[in-house]
C-alpha cells in the first residue's frame, strides 16, 4: 500500500460522497407554471437545498484537510490505512444525514446527528494526524513540541465545538443549524480572501 | 496541494456527474408488446432522453475547458483550489436540473434555472482562469495583454448569453431549449470537423 | 489534454458505469421465510440478474477494447477527444437499457435497444480506433494496409450482427437475448483458456 | 494494459460500491419530534446501519488484500485482468445483498446469500493470487512452496468458513449474522492494535 494509493482512494471516495449528496435533490411537483407554484415548490426544497450546500463545503472542507496531512505524509502503515477508511467511514454517512436533515429540519435529534458525525470524523481525522506527525515517523519530524499541542489543542476544541452544537439542537434547533451553516464559511471565506498568493505545492 | 490531485479530483467528479445524469432516465412502463404503446412511452421519455443528452456534452465541454486551462497552470493556491470547489458545486447541481427540465419543459421558471446555472458555471470557470492567468503567476504568463482581454470579453459574453437565454424563457420556452440544446454542437462540431490533426498534447 | 487525463476519465466512467448497474437490482418483496416464496422472489429477480451479468462483462469487454487502443495512442487531438466522449456517451445509456430489458425482456422492442446500443458503440469505438491508426499518426504507424483493412472488416462485422441481432428480436426474442448473453462469453472465454501467460505490458 | 490502469480501475469501483452501500440508507418517517418516535426510527434503521457498517469494512478488508497481492505484481496477463473482473463483479454485487439482508435479516435464504458472496468473492481473489504468484511468473518468484501451500491453505480455510457461516443461517440466522459482523473485526483489530509502525510501502 503506499501513499499514493491512499491518496486516490480517498480522492475517489469524497469525489463520489460529494456527488451522491446532490442525489438527495428530488424534483418536487408542480401543479401548474405560475410563479406562485414555483416559488411554493422552491421553498419546500429550501431545506434540502441548504443543506445540500453546506454539506458539500463541509466535506470538501475535510477532503483539503486530509490532502494537506497525506501531503506532507511519506509512508503508510496498516494503522493509518485503517484510520483513514474509518474516516471514511463517517464521511459515507453525510449523504445520508443531509438528506436526514433535509427532510426533518425542525427536529432536534435528526439536526444533532450532524454535527456528531463531525464531531467523530474531526476526531478520527485527528487521530490520522497525530499517528502520522506524533506517534510515528510516518511524516517527518519538522514540528516542534509546542506546534504539536497547539495543533492538538485545536483538533479537540474542533470537537468540543461540535458536540456543543450537537447539545444546543436541544435548546433550540436553528441555533445549531446557523452554526452548521457559518462553521464551513468560517473556515473558507478568510482562506478565500487571504490573497495569499503563494503557491500550496513546493 | 499538488495540481495532480486538483486534477485528478476534478475528472473524478466529473465523471461521476456525468454518469449519474442517465440515473434520470426511468424505465417507462408499457402496458403490452405493441409498436404503439412502446412509441408512446419512448415519446413520453423524450423530453428527459433530449435532457440527457444536451446535459451530457454541455458537461463534457465544461471537462475539456477545464482541463485546457489547468493544463497550462503549474501551481496552486488556497484560492484556486476554492474556485475549482465552487465550479464542481455548480456542475453538480446540472443532474438535477436536467432531472427538472425533463419533467416540465414547458415552464419557464423552471427552463430558465438550467440557463441560469451555466451562467454562474461560466461565471466561475472564468475567475478561475482569470485567478490562474492574470491576477497571480499560477500559470507561466505568455499571453499578451490583449489576448487576455479578449478571452475575458469572450467569458463575459459566454454568461450574458446564457442569462438571455434565460431570460427568453419568459418569452418562449421553445427558444431557451433550442439554445440550450444548440449552443454545445455549435461548440463540439467546428472542433470536430476542423481536421486540426496536431495533436493537443506537448 | 495529455492520454494520460483521457485515459483515466475514461476508467473513472467505465468504473461508475459498471457499478451503477447493481443499482438496477432492487430488493424484492418476500412475504415470509419460506424457500417457495424465496425462490419465487428470485425467480421474478432473474431477468434483472441476467441483464446485469451480461451487461457487466459487456462493458467490462469495451473497457478492454477501450485500453488496448488508447495503449498505443501516443497522442491525442479534438477529435479523439470528441469521439472518446460520444463512446461514453453511448456506454452510459447501458444501465439503463439493463433496467429497460431486465423489466420487459419479451418485448421485441425493448431488446432490440440494446444490440442497436451496442452496434453504436462500436461503430464509435471503430472510428476512434481509425482516427488514431489510419487517419493521423496519434498512434505509431506500425500496421500493414492488409491489418489495417483486417481491423476495418472485423468491426463492421461487430457492428452487422449486433444489428442483426437487433433484427431477430422482431423474429424471436429469445434468440437476441441469447445472442447478446452468448457474445460477451465467446470474447472472455477464450482469452481466459488461451493460457497465454506472456504479459500484456511491455 | 498496464498494472497501473488496473490499480487504478480496481480502485475506482471499490471507491464506488462502498459509497453505493450508503444510498441504501433510506431516511426513516418521523411522525413528530419526540424521543420515542426517534428512538423507535432508529431501530428499525439498525439492520439496515448494522449491514451498512460490515460491508463497508468487509469490502474495505478485500480492497486492502486486493492491493497486497497487486502490490507485489509486476506485469498483467489476460487472465488476470478477467480473475479482476470477475473479483469486481462479485464485489459489485454487496450493495444489492447489504440492502437484502438490511430489509430481511431474518431470512435465513437472504442471509446465506452474503457468506455465498463472500465465498465466491474469496475463491476469485485466491485464484488471482494462485494466477500471479503460482502458476506464471506476472509476481516475482519470492516465496518458497510451503508459503505457497500456506496461503492457498489458508484461502481455502476463508472459503470453507464462509460456506460454513452460510450454512449455519439454515440453523439459526442470528449465528451467521454474528459470523459476518465479527469477522471484519477479527481482521482489523489486530492489525490496528499491532502497533507495527514499519510503513507497508519500501
Amino acid at each position: 500500500m503506499t501513499k499514493n494509493r491512499l491518496e486516490a482512494f480517498s480522492d475517489g471516495m469524497f469525489a463520489i460522497i460529494l456527488t451522491v449528496l446532490v442525489l438527495e435533490l428530488q424534483v418536487p411537483h408542480l401543479e401548474n407554471n405560475t410563479l406562485a407554484v414555483f416559488v411554493g415548490a422552491m421553498s419546500g426544497l429550501l431545506p434540502k437545498l441548504l443543506s445540500f450546500v453546506f454539506s458539500f463545503f463541509i466535506i470538501a472542507i475535510f477532503w483539503v484537510n486530509h490532502h494537506h496531512i497525506v501531503h506532507q505524509i511519506e509512508k503508510v502503515d496498516a494503522k493509518l490505512l485503517w484510520l483513514n477508511n474509518a474516516l471514511l467511514f463517517f464521511a459515507c454517512l453525510f449523504p445520508f444525514l443531509t438528506a436526514f436533515i433535509g427532510d426533518y429540519p425542525t427536529n432536534p435529534f435528526v439536526v444533532a446527528l450532524y454535527p456528531i458525525n463531525m464531531a467523530l470524523s474531526s476526531m478520527v481525522l485527528s487521530a490520522f494526524w497525530k499517528h502520522a506527525f506524533v506517534n510515528t515517523t510516518l511524516a517527518p519530524n519538522k514540528l516542534t513540541q509546542a506546534q504539536k499541542q497547539k495543533r492538538i489543542r485545536q483538533d479537540g476544541m474542533s470537537t468540543a465545538i461540535n458536540l456543543f452544537a450537537a447539545a444546543l439542537a436541544f435548546v433550540w434547533v436553528p441555533i445549531t443549524l446557523v452554526i452548521i451553516t457559518v462553521m464551513p464559511l468560517l473556515f473558507v471565506v478568510p482562506e478565500f480572501l487571504s490573497n495569499k498568493t503563494e503557491a500550496l505545492q513546493e
